[in-house]
């Protein structure tokens, strides 16, 4: 039984509000369950030093958390004075993610930068972050091919991640805290929309796991990501 | 005339939604106009090392911007390893504002931290990050009283903050962006809800000012303020 | 009765020491009483980037305590790798200040940095470093123009501060150590020589004001600053 | 036809010296071809705060490329001022692993740190790190038992890791730079010597995968980490 | 024939003003020619954590030069947020040469902090540095001694710094700037009043030298030193 | 009698590998008895932006410890966020002392960057780590003759570096870290093998020392740099 009564395969409430903020060239407010995560989309024509002139442009990510978005309050990274290891290492996955499914030479010479900013905290939210920082950077293409910057669309497919663990013994879809916290082993799944995987990271956590341990969890993750596929062309008007 | 129609002393659409988010023990997402701002309060036990053990606690901010909550980009802090002058200055300002309606003694050995953060910005993000604080300390400091932790309340009155300026010769109210990046000379008040200043703070930008113009636009931020004591009332149930 | 025995307008003894250093184009060392504070005036032809090719030049302040300036030792900012919050604040309103009487096209494209350095505190090293900047800026100016390097004089009139509070209920000019830290609040204004207000800042320490508390403060900065503008006529040979 | 002539299962030649230095408790030079890392394990009574008085230990690792352990000149980290977020994401990567091997309350109040630095690299350097920090580990911990400051052996089977990926359309075991660079996709799988899984974690660069690739990758990396076994049994004497 | 005109074993003029700045324990501004150096004591009985509880103090020093007391205006390093290699070496060595004049174990379990600011450059920055440190330090701790907070004296005999060098062909006394710039090697010696060596530090720029030249340096070393302990006993009134 | 059994003017063994590592234009691996520094050459043809366009290059040095080289493991500078005083000092001292022995217009528009990074440390590491970059750097340079980028050697000598100290009243030459952490002064001579001074530099630690021993010392390092001159000689294979 998981502690949100949820099934072993359930995904939590998935909310997608497209155009949260209106400076950005798109964002999106994605929540799955009570993790919120507010994703935008900044196109910039210049780009880093060692892109230029090669005709081609580039996808990052930054990543952030506020400070309460958690349980308890959380040092705030900007104070501290550098960013931490989970924080660096959540924003390259990110990054990696969206450049898997955008032909960067269609792209052009611009820069797209995903700011993935936690607002409330609930576990998974990398993967939220990946899932809604896509809808952003739908929108922001989006409009510059309606400006007539851009002829062909360089987003090749969508993508989507998703979090899943062995909890209890049970393989389990949509970790939140309370599960993330005493999960045996639990990965992350970032998949595409035409069934192929980005990245799965799969790590023990006091419990060691097997191949068929891995299958499992790769499978329930196709389920969650289907649903999340569905929320992104809701989000996104398709 | 200004660039929003509105008329010298009127501010925009003030909106104040307590609880946004679930984890802090109070909060509140204020809008004044498109400026939207993220307060919540933070309360521990756990004071900093120069003030324990005198018998009284202690009521701080910070402040940050979302990179993406301004027209274009800006570097998120977090990645350039320091908060700007800018932020430090906001800060340190929203800390005494609150301090200043707060009898620290009542509060007893705890602290309190106010984190606003500012999801899009259109001027005046400080004073709506002040205004909102007291809405999220205010929540927070109920539930101490609820919780039986707190006996007296150590909030002796409301405190808000408004920006005026001086714009095309005019004085004028809540500057929102397209004013306060060509005002003369603007200006934030913090004020209490029994009539007394807590921070009058003119700069000229271009145009310096004389004792009558520093009377009009505090007599406007009179005007500003009291709306903004209504809307905390209502946003606290009072 | 104030602790050194002053009256209530009356300021400390000034003194403007022109050519305090040899190497910088201007320096003074300032003094308000025992606050010495060391000016100098640097003129560099290279610009910041965001500022080349605009046909019109800048001004700008940093600002520095020596560890010991003060009654006990205080952490060397370069040890600990960062400026404080109160350093920004201060450094930003020194560049505010000069800039707001100096036509920065009629400087051409040059940057002049005034470095405000306090040698010793005792209240009011902010005021101090304004009003001896502008003589150190004064002399370098006067440089550029005898060496034909400036046609017509940029510096378009004379720019003092002083702080101002209410220590034990009464109204003060020019606070110093003793009396900043125990006033019921406090503020500073910058004046120019034409009887404008360039910044007028009054925060409550503990004790809220109203409208005739801030116009009292106001008319003691006047009284101060006018000794500060003969002061620097005299250090300035005007 | 790999670059390197191997065989698509084939490892490079493996080579673990032992006691490479002599401060440390434990040391080793690993080899994997032409990448060679050297790990240290230093044993610690003081454990970090968050961690005292739990009745167990910790273990931990630091990680490090010399500055021109790589092709061309990278800049020292040192330097640099931080840590880059690859760097912070294989020390937690090394950190995790060896802990998912050790029994963390027989290892008592003591800290063991795992510092691997790179003197050479040619891909793979952080599966060559985890798979020697566990000979460093397990002669400190053969050494913390032979001074009978432990009873029992607190370490619980071997683990190992080597990097799998796919390169010309062929899954290939154990990546060189030639490989690494060039790779459509590729991961690393720490994997313990009872047949579990610590960690996979495959990354598409440029190609997606599918479940069939996965377990391709997840056969090979068996294969490799049997050998790493061997090569870790030989090392430590046993 | 040296720049100045002074003969090669001539000092420039030494000026030392003992107690220019009151709120430290001892204070020195210290001359040599233009190069001037501010030098403070300050006593603290707070030692660092690694010499608490071992029944003797210690003695440190920081140094750091003004932006413009050079002929062009260096960056302030606590705005690049860090002190420069140069900068760290030369507070080492004052720090160094001061503890070889004291013992620590008479001097009780408190720190005197040196700090020695470059109001003005000219060459021989380090140099007067050491030499006014002194000055600084035995004033504060007559000041130990007469509130019989001491009662043996802990400093020794005097201590006292010179730089030499060889110029145009010829070795040198006290170079300043001008010969600093161009002299094919140069050194700094500090010596003890009874006729040691503390320190003896000699760098080819350009032009090695040999054992005959060495030794032709110590010798003006000692001319110099003793004109500055001379001006040291008038300093502190011996 | 010294710890170690040596004589007075005994070296330990000196080794010097030439070629450890492959990446790298030179590169040396030094020891001095247990004291191991790796030493790199990095040739790169980008100089620093204050080198450009003078029709000569620059040569430059990095020094870095593994952080249990050491007896007790030090902290990771890179983790820290900064390098030590020492480490700069150690890192300009090593940059000096070969770009005494080298012509730098001879050398080109471009720059030689030695790395050197101890791996094992006995005392003595800064005298090791310049006596193998100068065979890290003759190696580079030989490539670059021989790949016709250099038509004239721009190395003139060689150069090495020894410690010395005085130990018990005894002066001795090659102090390991017993010798060193309780030697009343030791030192450092930097000479080249035409019989010159490079950089002597001899610190009092307890005892002062007077030109006597000075002289001594610089006669047992004359002793020392022979030995490693030859071994130098052995290394390149000259």
């Amino acid at each position: 039984m998981r502690p949100s009564g949820r099934a072993p395969d359930q995904m939590r409430a998935i909310s997608m509000e497209a155009g949260f903020t209106r400076h950005a060239e798109g964002s999106c407010l994605v929540g799955f369950g009570d993790t919120r995560v507010l994703c935008t989309a900044s196109v910039e024509t210049q780009l880093p030093p060692w892109l230029r002139g090669k005709g081609k442009g580039w996808v990052t990510a930054e990543y952030g958390m506020l400070p309460r978005a958690t349980h308890t309050r959380g040092r705030r990274e900007a104070a501290s004075g550098k960013q931490s290891g989970r924080t660096q290492e959540i924003q390259r996955l990110i990054g990696r993610s969206l450049r898997a499914v955008v032909d960067l030479e269609a792209l052009g010479e611009r820069q797209i930068t995903l700011d993935c900013d936690v607002i409330q905290a609930d576990g998974g939210t990398r993967t939220a972050a990946i899932s809604g920082a896509w809808v952003a950077l739908r929108i922001a293409v989006d409009k510059l091919i309606s400006d007539k910057l851009l002829e062909t669309d360089p987003i090749q497919r969508k993508v989507a991640a998703v979090s899943c663990g062995i909890h209890n013994g049970t393989a389990v879809l949509d970790l939140d805290y309370d599960e993330d916290s005493s999960a045996g082993c639990d990965g992350n799944f970032v998949l595409t929309s035409d069934g192929n995987i980005v990245e799965a990271q799969v790590t023990a956590e006091g419990e060691c796991y097997d191949e068929e341990g891995l299958l499992r969890l790769l499978r329930l993750a196709r389920i969650g990501c289907n649903e999340i596929f569905a929320a992104q062309d809701r989000a996104t008007g398709r």
